[in-house]
């Protein structure tokens, strides 16, 4: 930069360094731009300024066009542009089990389908392809940032990084042999070196991930702590899924869920737990006060009738909240404005309320509420200056999408997944006009389908 | 057809009178047939043939490709076959509604918004942009048969006709002034030459829409009756769908809403319920015995919190029961894929037993459940010979369609509307490969926009 002679010029200068404008990657222009910033502004004839990953100014179309000159620009014009949807809990490889067995008591469910599907199909091969799966999903239906718990985690984070995500990967640490771990003490270890090897990701945030309060002892629970702490890394956890976890844990510890996991210093500002149905009010207070994440998996709790997590109590303590889908076999997808929708009429119905929860507020969980959850908010959740460019465009061509009254109705109760156009993480296009631009879609389909196969056989179906 | 010289050549020549195959119009083949029969039968590589408007045959591709000459035909490989979808409960109108005041008390939403919004715009021409609108998504999500109540019902009638959809049209009776009809009198009256004109069609069903047991009196209610009687048409009526309707009910007549009914001679073979949430023991009997139909709408029973619909009681029972998505403005979609998936999560979670209802359950209650109803099971439903040629070709490209591993499940839980490819009624194509065949999208599109702008300015935004 070049002093010049007088401050105005320097400002004009700095604004417009070439052909009067200043060089930017990428505009989207033209769309409803709904920010969920803190002030809930929308912008109509808006757009989004992006360079090297990251947005530089939110603002109207007109005034950003004679602001800057855009190597690339997406014309959102009768379309509207938001921040990318937030999963806060899933388990993206379980697509490969999508529907193998279904309308069975939980543990039936899970051991005589899940669990012998997995120790026979589990290898780190069928984790990637079972991610490209949930990549290409995720990416169809608007969402660009996902928190994952599975096995072979490496695996998860190599496939979510080649598709062009961002996610917060968890290995998981639990006390039974599992694929690629048969206790806790090697789960922990591969923990270890894999926050080790993804530390500096720009996609991915690695982190810990003990399975819950009723599959890991206490004495790995604290080792999962401190694992996560020495690597300030997300620590993810499973919790008050359901009354029976919350019993067995009461019988065992003499307190809830909740108060087991803080008082072995398990909650804490980078803590996330996924459910959080099965909560006393003192409960509440704790997640308040050590500034944990909640991530709310209304259609999976519903699916499995583990039941209803307290959202509105939530809110009001002030509880970082998130949406999440939880894992494609028991959802069974990977739709972030399903869960929207059925996170409001699920409060509705429970409460008896039909205003226990505004389609303002679900929105707000899916984006900027679960970047809160996840603790990234500094940087997604909202579309605002300084921010990296993680966004989506909605189409409003679809029957289902007309008329359009209020942008909050509109995204929370008609807009599908299959609405969604164009698809942008840290500022590289991963869908433009529904064509997938990072996947190799008919390898993905088709591996699957081989591998759906191999499931059924173990089965001996 | 010649008499011949033995059984054996007279056989042959009834299945091939010409180049040694029997013509038909049409052949959906190569797809997996879901047919919905009593028998729950499933044709791999199967096919449909039709002809006149009707399926004359449903079987393995390779013998009806050796038995018939399609005049035309629909490669159905890869994908599923299955009956049309059955909404038996629906404001088609109110898409151009969709969205315009949420998150309110019931009776807050009514007359702050929807009735003042009803008595400002709703017009003969305002239906019948309302129910193009409505056909177009429906017919993009799978519907081929609906149940409608609005006002100016011969205009939802002609919409429907018009776009190739069979529907059973209900024109309102009610005592208070409503667009269209000042009183019951009125109401009746246009009633009776709405059901006079409609009589013979082949895709339409003229039936009589006493508005509610709180909206009409008794003696109204006897009068919509006594109307549908010497007509033989259907009634539709909304009936215990909320506790406060309930009450008032059994305040001024002494008895539940089905009772009421069930006294005022309401209740017959020719009867549905729309809603049917507060039923005692008796009340379920009752409408087991007078064979009456209910038409469950969970995601507008949520939505409004309404309640939760007794479904497993009234399948015990033995109660015609099917899927409807009640209107627009509050669901605020059409799609029954979402009412399939949002019926089993509802029942799981408020009953607390995963088995509550099966996927294959609720998949029947959208095909043909729904039929059996709305009293239409001789005609569609399910994908036999005989019935009318209403079905539906849903494709399994999406990432969220792969794998598979049981089709119930899959059409339960992992279809959604935008999977529907190809549509057909009565033997017509309304869409093929996602293209629609019978309506002008764009006029629909613009005209639908001009109108919510017309119904924002109307209430005063």
């Amino acid at each position: 930069m070049r002093r010049a002679w007088g401050t105005g010029v320097l400002v004009a200068t700095l604004a417009a360094p070439a052909a009067g404008r200043e060089r930017i990657d990428m505009l989207v222009s033209g769309g409803t731009v709904i920010t969920m910033d803190g002030g809930g502004r929308v912008v109509e004839d808006g757009a989004v300024a992006v360079r090297a990953g990251g947005i530089v100014a939110v603002g109207r179309s007109a005034d950003l066009l004679a602001r800057y000159e855009a190597a690339r620009t997406v014309d959102a014009t009768g379309r509207l542009v938001l921040p990318g949807l937030v999963n806060t809990h899933t388990h993206a490889p379980m697509t490969l089990f999508r529907g193998v067995a279904e309308d069975l008591e939980l543990m039936e469910w899970l051991e005589e389908h899940i669990w012998p599907a997995e120790r026979a199909n589990v290898t780190p091969e069928f984790v990637a392809w079972g991610t490209r799966l949930a990549a290409w999903e995720m990416i169809r239906s608007g969402t660009t940032t996902f928190a994952d718990m599975y096995f072979y985690e490496d695996e998860v984070a190599a496939a979510a990084k080649e598709a062009g995500l961002r996610a917060v990967c968890a290995a998981t640490v639990i006390d039974f042999p599992v694929p690629g771990s048969k206790n806790a003490d090697e789960a922990l270890a591969a923990a270890e070196s894999f926050l080790r090897r993804w530390r500096d990701d720009g996609l991915v945030v690695p982190a810990v991930g003990p399975h819950a309060p009723y599959s890991v002892s206490p004495e790995n629970l604290r080792r999962a702590r401190d694992l996560a702490e020495r690597h300030r890394a997300p620590l993810l956890i499973h919790a008050a899924e359901s009354k029976a976890e919350v019993e067995t844990v009461r019988s065992r510890f003499g307190v809830s869920s909740v108060a087991h996991l803080d008082r072995l210093g398990l909650l804490g500002p980078r803590t996330l737990l996924a459910h959080a149905i099965w909560l006393s009010d003192e409960d509440v207070l704790t997640l308040r006060a050590r500034d944990v994440g909640v991530g709310h998996c209304p259609q999976s709790n519903m699916k499995i009738a583990a039941g209803v997590a307290p959202v509105p109590r939530l809110r009001r303590a002030g509880v970082r909240l998130g949406l999440g889908t939880d894992g494609p076999a028991s959802n069974n997808d990977l739709s972030l404005f399903e869960e929207i929708d059925t996170a409001l009429k699920l409060q509705k119905m429970a409460t008896g309320d039909p205003k226990a929860l505004t389609a303002r507020e679900a929105v707000e969980m899916a984006t900027i509420g679960g970047a809160r959850a996840l603790h990234l908010e500094d940087r997604i959740g909202s579309l605002e200056e300084g921010k990296r460019a993680d966004l989506v465009v909605v189409s409003l061509e679809a029957p289902s999408a007309i008329p359009l009254y209020d942008v909050y109705a509109h995204l929370a109760y008609a807009i599908k997944g299959s609405d969604v156009e164009t698809v942008m993480v840290e500022g590289r296009l991963l869908m433009e006009g529904r064509r997938m631009l990072t996947l190799d879609t008919a390898a993905i389909a088709a591996r699957a389908r081989e591998l759906q196969r191999q499931v059924a056989r173990s089965l001996g179906r």
